[in-house]
């Protein structure tokens, strides 16, 4: 081990030299509360990461093993920028289960579905190019726009996701302003934040508005095949043959690999390819390898539906919890399957300043404001069942419905909500916010 | 197996949508030809695919599957934008054996080596900015500066490397024009494609010439390990704290794992770790464990022996064949470690052209041309010698010989060099320019 050197490296002696779209990228004002968040005794409801515990892991390790000594120096290698042939294959099967046909040569692999997001805007938006996405929206995808300067426009969403009406006037209004719509942004299914889902008739109703209006649909599924309640819906993608459709494997499998895909008319995978090649030559080997190995030798369908039942019960937990301890005036969304609960507190609140209130009481959450580009979201909060057992995320919601009630006391006390008691905020890895 | 679908997705329909820094992405003038030159009868000296068939494969299945078996919820997580802590100071170790001292927050983990050109291109460089490199230089550096489109300005060298008049006077005049020059890009150990190694006097120069022009450097050291004749000389980084430092372990371990790392200034890593959850939310979590794992549990520094000793054969193997066969006129480098031998052609002879006319004679390299933004280049080849065997080797460059003499009898029979005679080539994987 070498010893530590600290210099003066800490002034930003480059604050001159970086590019435009860096000085547009922003540490989350969030992610010291998430490193807080990690401690023992605080129940996180704020994060996305999936509860993988129940993968096989034994039969994994053997069968991982027997692949190295097998194949070691071609999983090892480089690869092929676009994706390993053999998996883009495999990739095909997981697909149809929504109802998706398409070619293995219109598949690019991709470092998570985070990497399809930044390839898919580096092709497409210039500075000041305008992404449409839904009110909420996902807030890495959200910071991947900003982060190529491009314009967020959220359009308005009611119980069935996007607004068709809303929709065709943002096209309309956008388009009058003379500004550029490079494509729309939707999550149909299980919407991160909003656990919203866009039923068959919607989702044909979106892609007609968007292609009246000349609008690329960038259809962002990572959840699809955890539906709670029935059988997923048929992808956007599966309706429209140019849909762009980002895939991933982190929800289903494990996000550890670090592998997604986007699916894409023939010409766009093209510049696809490209653009990755230029980013890390080729997407991670070992682990499409790994992947495509663990699809191959393991009931994973059935793996999926382990994981199923075991989000149905956190989701049920939830659920049940908030319609036990919420006090009035508060609402939430009923999701049918993915991660996370939507909720919209009563009038006057503001979810970002009782954030530290509730660490202070052992339970985090996301306020909703990340998930606009445009400052709304205040009264609103994600909460998210995947990680926590459902005892925890009881004992969390709980804890929560306390926070808001303390603060409906206070407020109507003294006819304001207080400001922010900042609790001490260590240094801390990044917070998950997928 | 879904049915495929054909569509008439070939047409550009999207060209109109894409962004100007799409428009520079191409496809590389001898990608179809690499696919060619997979094509076993073909001995090919193109490749920059690291030779891995020495790993102890079983060790590394069953020590990576006791990993899988007792960590595997945890190397199958989400993990740290900036790279797994541990792993982290386990790359400290790595950097010592060239001389670096460092911080572990000061580095960040990257989707291999190239990736981190990515981010540091990303976070530096607007349209127009100015990014500085030798002539010549790697071609997959290139072709990210370019796709941020920055302009390259080539730096002259000699067999010391970057020429420190040179370079003082590219930065003046570039600096006069008035344009924005962001960073020196230099790979002073073994150069992408030239051999060249920067000795230790001249790094300080170059630091010297650097620090008065206000020019930061970047410092690609993928091939640093790789001494065959000598020990390693120190790092630029390691006698100049802010230079940024890119590092791989594609060649001293395996690519296919897709890990790199930049070591930065603390304010410059900050921008870099937030460019990294942009891009990618987190890099590879598993492959970061599993060469973790490697660099503990087994003799990494004795394997990287083992590849020294693979490698001088085959750089021997090629350098001596050079001698024997080559016609006068032909000169090349002597390196003292890495990959390749950058040869330059008797005047009059085109490598671009004579590239078909390789493949035909049942060799490939790389025409020189590759190397430049600015097409210099014509005369040169790059010839790699870490993939095949030294018989192979040996094979190669005497097939290679031929058909320099072959252009030389045609360049003395008709005066010029003749139109390049194309053969058929079959769509293929990208190529491995690395």
């Amino acid at each position: 081990m070498t010893e530590p050197t600290r210099h003066d490296t800490r002034l930003d002696r480059f604050v001159d030299n970086y590019s435009e779209r860096t000085n547009g990228m922003r540490v989350s004002a969030v992610r010291a509360l998430f490193a807080v968040a990690n401690r023992p005794e605080i129940v996180s409801l704020a994060g996305g990461m999936p509860n993988i515990a129940d993968l096989p892991l034994p039969d994994i390790a053997e069968s991982m093993a027997e692949m190295v000594r097998t194949r070691g120096t071609q999983i090892m290698q480089y690869g092929s920028g676009q994706g390993e042939p053999e998996f883009r294959e495999q990739i095909l099967d997981v697909m149809a289960l929504e109802g998706i046909t398409a070619h293995p040569d219109d598949v690019v692999v991709t470092a998570g579905s985070q990497q399809g997001l930044d390839l898919v805007t580096r092709i497409f938006c210039n500075p000041g190019d305008v992404v449409l996405a839904e009110s909420p929206s996902y807030v890495g995808a959200l910071g991947t726009f900003l982060s190529y300067q491009a314009e967020v426009v959220h359009v308005p969403c009611d119980d069935d996701g996007l607004n068709p009406t809303a929709l065709r006037e943002t096209i309309a209004r956008v388009q009058a302003e003379g500004k550029r719509i490079k494509f729309l942004y939707t999550i149909p299914n299980f919407n991160n934040p909003s656990g919203v889902t866009q039923p068959l008739h919607r989702r044909r109703e979106v892609l007609e508005v968007c292609r009246a209006g000349g609008v690329l649909v960038v259809e962002d599924n990572p959840y699809g095949l955890l539906a709670l309640d029935a059988d997923p819906v048929p992808a956007m993608r599966s309706l429209d043959d140019e849909v762009i459709y980002l895939g991933s494997f982190s929800k289903t499998f494990a996000p550890g690999f670090r592998v997604g895909w986007v699916l894409a008319p023939h010409a766009v995978r093209e510049k696809l390819t490209l653009a990755q090649e230029s980013a890390t030559l080729c997407p991670p080997v070992f682990s499409q390898f790994a992947i495509g190995n663990y699809l191959r030798n393991h009931d994973w369908k059935g793996q999926v539906d382990v994981f199923r039942d075991m989000y149905r019960d956190r989701r049920d937990a939830m659920l049940s919890t908030l319609h036990e301890t919420m006090p009035a005036g508060t609402s939430w969304t009923q999701p049918a399957g993915g991660f996370f609960v939507w909720v919209t507190l009563p009038e006057g609140l503001d979810a970002q300043a009782m954030l530290p209130r509730g660490v202070n009481a052992r339970v985090a959450f996301v306020p909703g404001s990340a998930f606009y580009a445009d400052g709304q979201g205040a009264r609103n909060v994600r909460l998210s069942f995947c990680f926590p057992p459902a005892e925890r995320i009881q004992l969390g919601v709980k804890r929560f419905a306390d926070v808001v009630r303390r603060e409906l006391e206070v407020m109507a006390t003294f006819g304001v909500h207080t400001s922010p008691i900042e609790p001490r905020m260590p240094a801390g890895p990044a917070p998950d916010l997928s």
